[in-house]
């Protein structure tokens, strides 16, 4: 990653600074962009600088200094005068994201796209009453989104998934283009297909929560922050690649997706992956994991950036 | 990693010698372990010798540079005299396992742990025909295994499972003890429920092979290299834990686990996943990628070694 240009998006506003919006603020501010803050949170401000300066001492690892500048803003109109991009990121409740989306996209200048961080919710629903919808996307980033790459792009019109995919792009994230909206995206689709059988594993007694979690990143999980699954089966079918694999080995696979679990997340199972956790974290505090989590990506992407074609 | 001790497996008989029996191989040498090697393919001496330099090489980077000695053998029982530990890699077929195993616990010194590779058996199967088969275990690696540290085991005795769970650590290796055996063991399972997804995606067009590969490998994918999870959702639920998260946010898992896909792998989605990996390979060889592969994932493990506690 090194710092960009800024070009129509000098100045970003950020809209809802919790842990999303401090993050993302990082991010903006580190590639030299300003950052246009406003919250509903009275006294949002100090925590935002706090945490942005801990996210920009890790960004500087990267060689990332770009001096952008954090201004608090008392109102939604204030905050968006002037930005060249809206990243949104109000609390995930349908009706509160049609009103801040419709809100934000009577005050911020025209044509400017205005980006929502959500998780959960489908475009279609939350765009149903702004005026000029085709600017209004969902670009939703993986925790914590100043480290993450992958921001997932679902837009009205290719013209503007192409603009937000160019602008995520020179802040060094991977963008990634939904041909069409699927609830949870891709990504936590693909995260909660994994943690149905971790759940599965733990209610079936078959290892304990920390083994469960090693086998993954000691095992698949490491190879995945390297290749993605495709490819990793492509390399997993000998000298045929992905077309001997899928006629060959396909029908163990199937087999193998008949034999999962479906598992109820009942209190006895919930009491048993809390127990588990508890175990695995030995004792270390949020603070702590978190911090270790953040080293952890940090070095594993400092590793990362030599390899190409990502 | 850094070079072990031997202790009672100074010569480890490794019995099939394809891409996995050279990978593991070339683990036992570099951390000084004489490998006593057998294959049935005649002429198996010459790329064996070639894959476990081409691994020894990758593994000096580790600091690992024992001077194992690499022996081959015209039988089994030529190999096996003499090891302290065996590694059992032949064909993934139930009856040509049971007759391995069944040899191989014939002539083995006695009380000498005999592990085999298998990904989808269950030991209760493949050890059926075997005089004392509380010896015999699973130790199944993910590949390639001289680089991913995950071993899972499967045993008969707790007192076995310890004892080859003690040995591959030495070896750098975490092992994970499955309290009973489960078709796939643990991350094959995990792996199949996500790829399961992953296929479901693709069917449904709502990406690229590419960047459905891509949204895991810079989002999630990334994260499991550093934790797996149930303690990445313990970090996702802010001050409550994995406890607050469960509670709130389990319901929503809940659903989204009700909304997965449970794709057909007709010729029509095999077809668009061989033309998409085609697409993501770019004319890139298959030892290219698996060059890449391995590159990325000796940086990432070079940048993991100082997190402690995994």
């Amino acid at each position: 990653m090194t710092p960009v240009e800024t070009d129509d998006a000098g100045r970003v506003a950020v809209i809802g600074c919790g842990t999303l919006g401090a993050s993302w603020s990082a991010l903006f501010l580190s590639h030299g962009l300003d950052v246009a803050a406003y919250d509903t949170a009275p006294g949002f401000a100090e925590p935002l600088r706090a945490s942005v300066a801990r996210s920009l001492a890790q960004l500087a690892e990267f060689g990332l200094t770009g001096a952008g500048r954090l201004s608090v803003h008392p109102t939604v109109a204030d905050a968006v005068a002037g930005a060249g991009f809206v990243q949104e990121n109000a609390p995930e409740n349908e009706a509160v994201k049609r009103a801040v989306l419709a809100s934000l996209d009577g005050l911020a200048p025209a044509g400017v796209i205005i980006a929502s961080s959500t998780s959960a919710m489908l475009r279609s629903r939350i765009v149903a009453d702004c005026a000029t919808p085709e600017r209004i996307i969902v670009a939703h980033p993986f925790h914590p989104p100043h480290l993450v790459p992958l921001v997932e792009i679902v837009a009205g019109t290719e013209a503007v998934a192409a603009r937000a995919a160019a602008f995520y792009a020179r802040l060094g994230r991977r963008p990634v283009i939904l041909r069409r909206e699927m609830p949870g995206h891709i990504a936590n689709r693909l995260a909660s297909a994994l943690y149905r059988e971790a759940v599965n594993l733990v209610a079936e007694g078959v290892a304990s929560v920390a083994d469960i979690d090693a086998a993954l990143c000691n095992g698949p999980g490491l190879r995945w922050a390297a290749m993605g699954p495709h490819m990793t089966y492509h390399l997993g079918g000998g000298a045929g690649g992905i077309r001997h694999y899928l006629d060959h080995l396909g029908p163990s696979q199937v087999r193998r997706w008949e034999s999962l679990g479906t598992p109820t997340l009942s209190e006895a199972v919930k009491d048993a992956i809390v127990e588990g956790v508890g175990e695995a974290a030995g004792g270390r505090s949020l603070a702590e994991l978190e911090a270790r989590r953040d080293r952890a990506l940090i070095d594993i992407l400092l590793a990362r950036t030599e390899v190409a074609g990502r």
